[in-house]
């Protein structure tokens, strides 16, 4: 299949099309690049929802309930699930996502996990372009889920234009969320797990939090609902449905909301211009990589001072 | 100070300068990249220690004790402690850190806290840059420590020479490592508050899984050792320098540790080049970032064609 053949595919959805181009992003094949300039005029409508928490916190479950409520409602759905994974071996442990899996018969309904597999630029700019990618398949809505609450799972989620965090109902569950530095990331908390007796505790310390403003830009109108859900009851699904479009109306309709749009599309576009850059990088210093690596090993240099002539060498 | 005069006080280890020279990188001052050129001669020198692991887990007390057995050795120490943030509202939450700050009055101690406040970059980014220059200022020892064990912390971690991954002796802890994919990055694990009845378990799980062979590439000659602390007892910290000794000599004798050595210098270069070429990107394209932001606005472009626009109009 020729890129021109493979982009008009993507553009007209089909699965088997998307599915090629995030292989090419997983496998950082140089010419991503180009199809994504090919698609460009169709990526940017689709809306993003981040989905994060730590592990064992059932985002799975979350995300297989928003789906079938989406898909009820005959949208074209997208899921990146994003794996944690060694650097160094590019080893993917896969998460629990058993859940989801029920979804992948269903055509509507597009599911890739992506790992890092020593993308240069991240795991982060890995799932950026998979995101572009179907968006531009014709996919209305992608489900971004990460495992962990770390620093880059916050550049992950800002991708997204409602980020979900999830919280377990246990002891010092929201302490650790404030030490994370993701409870002012999140535009809809959800406490999960909330038929288990601790779970009211852990409700009211988030909203005392919330309350003492801790995650709160005073110029923000949007205040953070804090949603329970309980999968064994089959309980809070709605409501955190209805949470979303709640968000969406604030997006679209509020000042602050429009705001927080624009900051949302002028990172993507930084982000678009920053990968791409690294992408030419690539191509154009593979050479020189290799003939500096070896005066790394020999001592001859350091670094450093390898990275500056990288740099100069190629006159970007 | 003109630039010249900070880049000869920094080499002279002042640690004024050194301070200064952070401030800059936290400041995203553009003239950051040329002071790191007028540095780089000098760096590449100094050891990085990173230390990573969930919030509460101890790792602050760990640095402390690090430093302590390190002074008494005569060593120049540089620490960076990095905090999580959100990455909108560039607010910092610090963590407990107090053990640390006792060895703020010794002036052969240099500690700084960094928070990601909206670095294109990504604080990994930062982090670098600061590593860099602690190693300029003739620092020979430096602790890079992160909050929290997300795929980010990966990235900082991959700046160091030897990573410590630190697991708190509680039910189902040594699993998360794993699905958070912080197993595989570490060099020496530790499970901290071993005083604790739940510890034994904790560690016979680690070194189950690491005889499993979950985390160990086949040609790796590194076994990673399970040191149990207890700041309690004041027990393992004594054992813990001494695998961090026993790590450098694998470094640097063994030809795996060799074949290490040279994937991190490989890093570091690539890094170097990547950060740089953002700079400059920055740099160069500031009037045409605002005015493509007013066309994102008005709708006139989606986000990612804007991107590509970007790039094409300052013809990296």
């Amino acid at each position: 299949m020729s890129e021109a053949q493979l982009a008009e595919r993507l553009l007209a959805g089909e699965t088997r099309a998307l599915a090629r181009a995030i292989r090419m992003v997983e496998d950082r094949d140089p010419s991503i690049a180009s199809l994504l300039r090919q698609v460009r005029e169709r990526s940017g409508q689709a809306r993003v929802i981040g989905v994060t928490g730590p592990p064992g916190s059932g985002k799975s479950t979350l995300c297989d309930q928003i789906i079938q409520r989406w898909r009820a409602g005959g949208h074209l759905v997208g899921v990146i699930a994003v794996d944690p994974s060694s650097p160094f071996t590019g080893g993917a442990i896969l998460g629990d996502r058993v859940r989801m899996v029920r979804h992948t018969l269903d055509p509507g309904v597009f599911i890739r996990s992506m790992a890092a597999r020593g993308h240069l630029g991240g795991l982060a700019a890995a799932a950026r372009e998979a995101v572009r990618l179907i968006d531009a398949s014709g996919r209305e809505r992608t489900l971004l889920e990460t495992v962990g609450v770390g620093q880059s799972e916050l550049e992950v989620m800002q991708t997204a234009d409602t980020t979900i965090v999830v919280t377990t109902p246990s002891s010092g569950d929201a302490v650790q969320i404030i030490k994370a530095g993701i409870l002012e990331i999140a535009d809809i908390h959800v406490v999960s797990k909330s038929d288990r007796p601790d779970a009211r505790s852990t409700i009211s310390d988030l909203k005392q939090m919330l309350a003492l403003g801790i995650s709160l830009d005073s110029s923000s109108a949007w205040r953070p609902p804090v949603v329970a859900t309980s999968s064994m009851k089959g309980e809070g699904f709605e409501e955190l449905v209805s949470a979303l479009e709640k968000h969406k109306a604030f997006l679209e309709t509020s000042e602050a909301g429009r705001a927080r749009s624009r900051k949302i599309a002028e990172f993507r576009m930084l982000k678009t211009a920053e990968d791409l850059l690294r992408i030419r990088f690539q191509e154009r210093s593979a050479g020189r990589v290799r003939a500096l690596a070896d005066r790394l090993v020999s001592r001859e240099i350091n670094p450093y001072a390898a990275g500056e002539q990288l740099i100069e060498g190629i006159g970007a």
